[in-house]
């Protein structure tokens, strides 16, 4: 399978480590790596307009299949254009294939976005067999199945650039043979997106494939080998990465030697600084997660060399506080308010205070990829590192 | 008392009514008149950042002392280099006297935008007396004084361009005795005011003087004599209104003739679109009113030539409207976004929707009252009226 309108080229490597720059090519623009791919879950960033994405100086964004499908659904925005027309987000963008979300729901964990609807006692997945997984709509409870045809459909429709194979993520607590099981089937999905995909195929998209297999260095390994030799267009490390970072970075270490060398790599779901850090040097192309703007809601501002690398401006010591959340950013909303501003924002429950940490913490998130970027052309990653992550 | 920072143009008469146009000058600039001030009552506009309300074209905002006062205080914002530094607008700004809140609140009424807070059993007003008035903070239930003296030293803090007299705004069911007597101690009041003013004088800010006398045509006589012979820099149409449309502009047609015919004159707390019309044929220059960005927390767009003027965006027949807001508008928001993705953010709950309909509003407003302006000075007032005005 070719993909015409793609390239990933690597242009330097680090010799210190595993880490790479990149070119990412798509229809809609083309992104150095490694990046940062913002949620926006249903079709919208939390607070942020497109406009106030690129002036964050955002280059790629991330829709959620489970979130449309479910509202406004696939067929609309379609009919309204595709997501990129619908958002008036005009650059990269990608979407997930569904599965994370409603294994996630279905096994009571974190909702991500719709956290708040779903308690645990409401688990939604109703079953998950060789055709697909059920499950029930949060919003209404209707039973609707996810297949892999009927994510790749539903993907072509959203029309994202880079886009996934469905797969099933399996939580922490399941057995080894219920993992491997899990793997295999996935694979088998994958086989069937990669079919549905093909036939459908304009060169206006690309396909990743994943690399399953939870805690277990073999059943990665195997995940690995098959993601490789498939025609897929760049490779996720995804499923079970353990219960601790430690081994996460174990996990997420087997596999990079093992995937297909000259293909993007994305972490899924991974977005704390630290973890970025050490995820680039393991090889890691594109991160995406929530957290930037979600924590912005709860009033926490992300920031270079400060303990855990966030400040929670609702703290009474910013009341009286004249300076800016950075004087040197180049986001105007960043240099101009006062942390005593953004205090009084979020004591007075003033929307606005959302929206300037939102859009402080995206330009925060893209600095620290450019100036990983500019490490990695300079081999200076490791005194970057302890630029930004300090106890 | 000079206002040497401070001016008030009328550059044209419409020979039809009393409209004018008329160019309001401030030490943060120069306004045209007629114009709309933006409600930023807690010392934010709802949702929209300065810069997004220059996008949308705004010339002038206010703040509210009441809500000030209480959160996050006068002395903060002082220490934080007032109003304009604190918030970072730049441009021209007023502050009300504080009064209108507490008497709204103490009578039970509309809360402004504390509505929900206050109910209608928690009247926060404890007393008034030649003094002042005594009420609770909403905030803590500590008794709070508010006087002459402090309003206008609280309004000195903050720092706004165009500030306000003491007054007590009355009820619409009050007797003309009660009403005859609140009005001289206005007056009262407002001697008190002028007098702090001037202690304090430093040519940055300028007051206004507020007629009252309610719904009395002899009470209101009065009231406009006193107003114009006292040196206030501008007029101000407050006190009851009356309980309808009709009585409104009856009352507000007593005043305009018998008010300072030099000063600018400014109508307190209306916005309704039909209302701006009728009010600036009697000749009035400024009004604020917090619905625009009230309304569209509520999903609805402010249009031109349609029923009430404004658009549901919640309703299910814009769920697949491709068209943009208002395809001519100078605001990209409005242009860009398509009426079905902007309905699906308020049936998503997506924030953004919050944003793009508040910027939309204010962008509305702003162009209506340039259209005003352009009509004042061709002498087509009552057809553009016909046009932004329909059944």
């Amino acid at each position: 399978m070719d993909y015409p309108n793609f390239a990933f080229d690597i242009t330097r490597r680090d010799p210190a480590s595993r880490a790479r720059l990149g070119t990412l090519k798509t229809p809609h623009g083309t992104i150095n790596t490694p990046n940062f791919i913002f949620c926006g879950t249903k079709a919208a960033i939390k607070n942020l307009s497109p406009k106030q994405m690129r002036e964050a100086q955002s280059d790629i964004i991330l829709g959620n299949t489970y979130h449309l499908m479910i509202q406004p659904g696939a067929e609309l925005i379609e009919k309204m254009g595709g997501l990129h027309e619908f958002t008036q987000w005009d650059g990269p963008m990608m979407t997930d294939s569904g599965g994370y979300q409603i294994f996630a729901m279905g096994h009571g964990g974190v909702a991500d976005e719709i956290k708040g609807r779903n308690r645990r006692d409401d688990k939604s997945l109703i079953s998950i067999t060789e055709e697909g997984a059920a499950f029930k709509n949060y919003r209404n409870g209707e039973r609707l199945l996810l297949t892999a045809e009927k994510s790749i459909d539903i993907q072509r429709k959203l029309g994202a650039d880079l886009i996934y194979q469905f797969d099933e993520c399996t939580a922490y607590h399941v057995p080894r043979e219920y993992t491997e099981g899990s793997m295999h089937r996935s694979h088998r999905w994958g086989d069937r997106s990669l079919a549905e995909f093909e036939r459908g195929h304009d060169g206006k998209q690309a396909l990743y494939g994943i690399v399953q297999g939870g805690v277990y260095e073999d059943l990665r390994t195997e995940s690995c080998a098959w993601t490789r030799d498939k025609p897929f267009f760049g490779t996720a490390i995804g499923g079970c990465l353990g219960g601790s970072t430690e081994e996460f970075y174990e996990i997420t270490g087997w596999c990079m030697p093992q995937i297909h060398p000259d293909r993007p790599v994305h972490l899924l779901g991974i977005g704390a600084i630290g973890d970025i850090f050490a995820c680039v040097k393991m090889g890691i192309d594109t991160f995406d997660c929530v957290s930037p703007t979600r924590i912005a809601r709860h009033g926490w501002a992300l920031a270079k060399g400060v303990p855990g690398n966030r400040l929670n401006m609702r703290n009474a010591q910013f009341r009286e506080n004249r300076s800016p959340l950075d004087e040197h950013s180049p986001l105007a909303a960043s240099r101009e308010f006062s942390k005593g501003y953004i205090h009084h924002l979020f004591k007075a429950e003033e929307m606005l205070g959302l929206q300037i940490l939102a859009q402080h913490n995206v330009s925060v998130m893209n600095q620290l990829m450019r100036e990983v970027r500019a490490a990695i052309a300079t081999g200076t990653l490791d005194t970057l590192e302890k630029e930004w992550i300090v106890d």
